[in-house]
């Protein structure tokens, strides 16, 4: 199944896509739910990030050829750090370049995690029960910012910085998705999550000692090789075989002070 | 103004604190709200944590005897990491020792921010309008699972490890507060909010560069010198001048597999 999130006549609800039709829904795509009996065409619509974490749990190194090209050893335990739910931007919005403090701004092609209900002390042979779906996502990244042995969390934290979609797709498994980032309509990585060190099973078990998962969250899984930096109208895209194409512009930023 | 949540008859609310008075209000503390007529005697309700931060952002090493006790040199920008929602408790809540992972556990006594409205590009010079008031807050840190040269996310990010509490105050002045945290009756940290490196108007503007600040969201300063390690039945409380004393007990870890 593939669920999404949209925009039509000024209003914000989930739906159902199926063979380019969005079914909206009634109530909640993570518990109980009917299809309501509008239907709209998917170009009538306007596709938002298709879920709303309240925290986005995000793994450094996880393919061994990206660990290298930045010069990381792997380490023993996945490295993990946050982003904030101000990040999250859908399908087509652009990736503002915060220009004032940024230098380098990257983009990093991740499979994203959807966690369908509350997650704790989740055994790993029972993780994928737990999850609601798969995503594209885009670890939008200050690299400038990024220190090697500091925190990591303002480098990837500027709004706009975690584009998620176009759609969660449920009926899909894991392991062996290739997953590419396209930029300006070359193939700058190329990869397959049968390459990820730490898998999805491993990843929701072992965040789920450490804290309650909730419905909605996001796990970003690690990006492989190929990073590289983006300018004001680029446009780049996360691909993952059976998901689809996460596309965004990358724009200059408007500031204000208030 | 005292601001408080809490818990009274199975049902949580926003209210004002008026000489052990609790006043629930209608409406937002962060917008327009009126008293309601019922009121309770502060024995009567349970105080929550005060507010309900979509994001934690968190200051490391913003009292320069805090990082010369944990070897490290104070950097020119801020160090900033997140603790994501789950963390959060309140007052007289249980922080859980996840024995499973963690060897020590530290408190960390910190003045905690609460954000008014929504901030972005904020100056300094008008970045105190956007804060609500003031609280307690002890993070919650398992130093074995800190590294010094990689990402403290998992360290800092237990459920439980963010106690907050136990008012919000408005009316004072961030700049001139004792702060002691007391470990089993005895005084470990003490020293005043006129050592914090960077001051809450430059924190507010400069997160605010980075991402949009929302109302509730929460902002931790920084801890000073005297952290130390803690064990199950521990009792450990955060005091602040003018805003009181957060308690909390350290209890043990039920661990249990979904």
């Amino acid at each position: 199944m593939k669920f999404v999130r949209f925009e039509v006549e000024n209003k914000w609800s989930y739906g159902i896509l199926k063979n380019d039709i969005v079914h909206p829904v009634q109530g909640s795509i993570y518990h109980d739910f009917t299809e309501s009996e509008a239907a709209y065409r998917l170009d009538e619509v306007k596709l938002l990030a298709p879920c709303e974490p309240s925290k986005i749990l995000c793994v450094g190194l996880n393919y061994s050829d990206h660990a290298a090209e930045v010069g990381l050893t792997i380490p023993k335990w996945p490295v993990i750090f946050m982003k904030p739910p101000t990040t999250v931007i859908g399908p087509e919005e652009n990736i503002i370049y915060p220009s004032s403090f940024v230098k380098r701004l990257d983009f990093e092609a991740e499979l994203a995690v959807v966690i369908k209900k509350k997650a704790r002390y989740v055994a790993e042979d029972k993780a994928l029960e737990f999850v609601l779906g798969y995503t594209c996502g885009n670890d939008i990244t200050a690299r400038n910012l990024q220190p090697k042995e500091g925190q990591w969390t303002v480098s990837k934290s500027f709004d706009t910085f975690m584009p998620l979609g176009p759609v969660i797709v449920s009926d899909l498994g894991w392991d062996n998705l290739d997953i590419q980032c396209i930029h300006n309509g070359m193939v700058k990585q190329s990869s397959n999550t049968r390459n990820l060190i730490w898998g999805v099973p491993f990843l929701v078990s072992y965040l789920s000692q450490v804290m309650t998962l909730l419905p909605g969250d996001v796990i970003i899984t690690g990006t492989p090789s190929g990073i590289s930096s983006m300018e004001p109208g680029d446009r780049v895209s996360v691909s993952i075989t059976g998901i689809g194409e996460l596309r965004n512009t990358v724009a200059k930023q408007k500031e204000r002070t208030q």
